[in-house]
């Protein structure tokens, strides 16, 4: 027996039900489900005339209201909440059913769900979902993984209620197998953060080397809003800096408390990366930057401690430091995408998913919080070369960089000189340059190595492992 | 019925049998016991007249051979293999013995062991050795977590045994229950790789900026060895730098391919300060510069990047240079170790460890790498303020930053204009100014989060959370 909804949406809070409102204002049939009914009739009640709503009561209810193959959606938190709604819910199915998990689940999570599940005949998409409530109602970027088979039977759905990119390409894909979707998201996260640190230094820079307030900076941000910076970030960092606090008629920006928070995918990034051996070192100072802010009695006791004091700049000064921002900005942001596609594409190598680079800057170009001009550039650059082994090897953002690299330079050495922190800036600048370095003092650290542990060496001009007896007549041996 | 050798000693490997002949040559009867029987009648006839050696060969030989309560040391790979010894054996102790792992073993796989054992009666001790093979040998830094009173029984043969500081202290002490040894030499291992990453920085600007040749490095190493940079690190570093390859007639350094290898260590402590909120960018970013060195096809490709040359100085502005990298590397080296402390600090907060930080200073003075005269002074600082929220906070500390600062900033400038990468020192500075900022960025990023997925935000004026209604009136309400 089954039903006549094609798609099931179980777990009715503000995500939940605005993608299943999503999915009914596109024309789908909607099986509802929530653990206490309330929410699933407050939804149809208040919600009830935008398309076709099945409310259903029980789990068996909810299963049968939908057609064959099933595609339930479960949007509940992660962790245990999730495993407690499959394992109530997989019982019920039969083979070739879809469960999609719309949380942010941990890619590993995934991986051990669609296994077991895969083993019970029912496929598994763990599926990124960016845009927040905002992006569920109106048109989400969607990353689902599992297996092709899957997608075949939920991607169109998906389509019909992912964000569209300019080009009207919906913005979903089949990102790879098992943990692929949730893989990419959480470094889609990680890029978010690192985005979000940048523009936070070229605020601090031109707040406090330019000497701008809150409201011209915002006026800057529009302009750059306007160039190849264009993205939803800087726009609504334009509106949070041009906004006036009621209470105090200061700035709003003025009145926030200066302790970032973080919910811990920024951090999964960056350990994630150091298992993979991967340089993320953008995203590192990004999450760093919101823990020291948060380290409130450590930087009450460091307040006191020597520094420079920032020289005025004049107004044409002012203005040209603000263009050099506007290129360090520019060029940090495409070192720290060149570390965040580093990572999927080495993510992709270790779990064997085979993911497309450029289809994955495909699906960020709309409905997620990174969503930028930029990412049509990054799309395009994937296209024309898929085994790019790095963004920095395209030639564009190569030749972009090389125009940037003198202003960067500046407001790092700018931001050192003026005691204005900028790690972003600085991070993204000595990866540039280390890359690109001829010879790195790696060698020195091979040599510490070899010298206090015997941990060996390979050399420059021939092969094989080889130690130098330091603590003898310091010849070489080899250590093969 | 119990034997006559105060310690045991199982897994003959080289640290096993060096730690083994440690103790006998400090008068200890040792029980000598090995998976494989050759390596104990090995070690017997080769070293046996260093002391009191009881060779044995099966598991209850081993343990028949020790005085109550037992005291083991288990010298085997981490991981699974200190599990299966340690099955092996607790079987066959009784109430109150001791079993020590001396192996490298992550500090969650201490805590769960410890527990384990305690719930039998045993005594678990994770021990933190450092100090390599001639450590082990001659005197290492020993790092012992566990319970109080398996310290009473086995501290005073560690003690026997342990590197001396120069003040004649051994370099052991009680560190703290279950995990906390562990974790304090992961520490010491993050420190360590954050060390030899600034070395590396200093010896690349000395190189490309300032023009110094491998053996004029060489020199300048060994005289900043002579003052506050007096360390073990800095020593063999201008040993590695004199050495001259015998092949090919050139420095050794240069022969030495410049791809970075790593044992992990760094990679957990970078993992678990991002659990525990604490930013250790230095560690970071020497856990980063490791991978990066060794992505040999990413670098080929970002060779022909462009770049700025470096200018060449005369001799006088290179002396001059050259003093300015000492100040960096100075201020950055202080920067490290309160990331280090303060990471220490935040574990022995989490798991109720009650670690003196001052005692971890002094246990590192002599036998392991980061050995230095450095360490008497941050042990001098937390004996004079075991509170120190920071070692930032110490006034001596702060006052050499401060007297090191216009340098160690004209450091990261050049650095950042003649595209030599430092992200170690560029990091310290960012932390340093970060930590004294009265006013951080952050507050900007809370009002993005609060904007695009109503994260909500603190204020300055008042206690409470709060929310804007961006995508309405822009009023502001409550979110308690």
């Amino acid at each position: 027996m089954s039903g006549t909804a094609q798609i099931g949406v179980t777990g009715l809070a503000v995500m939940g039900r605005n993608l299943a409102r999503n999915f009914a204002r596109n024309g789908l049939t909607v099986a509802l489900h929530n653990r206490t009914q309330a929410r699933t009739d407050a939804l149809v009640e208040e919600f009830g005339e935008e398309g076709a709503f099945v409310p259903t009561g029980s789990a068996e209810e909810f299963v049968a209201a939908l057609e064959r193959p099933r595609r339930l959606v479960v949007m509940v938190k992660a962790g245990e909440p999730t495993d407690a709604v499959i394992e109530e819910f997989a019982p019920l199915l039969e083979d070739g059913d879809v469960i999609i998990d719309g949380g942010n689940a941990h890619f590993e999570d995934t991986r051990r769900r669609e296994r077991e599940l895969r083993e019970r005949g029912i496929h598994f998409v763990g599926a990124g979902i960016s845009g927040g409530e905002e992006g569920a109602l109106n048109g989400p970027s969607i990353m689902p993984g599992g297996s092709a088979e899957s997608y075949e039977s939920l991607g169109p759905l998906l389509e019909r209620i992912a964000a569209k990119a300019p080009d009207g390409t919906p913005c979903v894909s089949h990102v790879g197998p098992d943990g692929a979707g949730h893989f990419v998201k959480m470094v889609h996260n990680g890029i978010e953060y690192a985005d979000m640190q940048l523009i936070g230094e070229a605020y601090h820079l031109l707040r406090s080397v330019a000497g701008y307030s809150p409201a011209k900076i915002a006026e800057t941000f529009r302009g750059w809003n306007e160039g190849r910076l264009d993205s939803y970030l800087i726009e609504i960092t334009a509106q949070v800096l041009a906004h006036t606090d009621a209470a105090t008629g200061e700035p709003f920006v003025d009145v926030v408390a200066d302790q970032a928070e973080q919910k811990g995918t920024g951090r999964w990034t960056v350990q994630i990366a150091l298992d993979l051996g991967v340089p993320v070192s953008g995203i590192a100072e990004a999450v760093f930057a919101r823990s020291l802010s948060g380290h409130a009695g450590l930087r009450e006791a460091s307040r006191s401690l020597p520094g420079p004091t920032a020289q005025p700049l004049d107004e044409a000064e002012a203005a040209r430091f603000a263009d050099r921002v506007e290129q360090a900005l520019y060029a940090s942001k495409i070192v720290s995408y060149t570390q965040g596609f580093h990572m999927i594409r080495a993510g992709s190598e270790a779990y064997d998913w085979d993911v497309d680079l450029g289809a994955v800057a495909s699906l960020w170009r709309a409905g997620c919080i990174i969503r930028a001009a930029f990412l049509d550039r990054i799309r395009a650059a994937y296209d024309a070369q898929p085994g790019l082994p790095s963004l920095l090897g395209d030639k564009e953002f190569a030749a972009e960089i090389g125009a940037a690299q003198d202003d960067w330079r500046e407001v790092v050495a700018t931001s050192a000189r003026q005691g204005v922190p900028a790690p972003g800036f600085a991070a993204a600048l000595s990866y540039y340059d280390a890359l690109r370095a001829d010879r790195l003092p790696a060698a020195l650290t091979q040599g510490q190595r070899d010298y206090f542990g015997a941990h060996t060496y390979r050399r420059t001009d021939r092969d094989g492992v080889f130690h130098t007896l330091w603590g003898g007549d310091r010849s070489e041996v080899s250590a093969d």
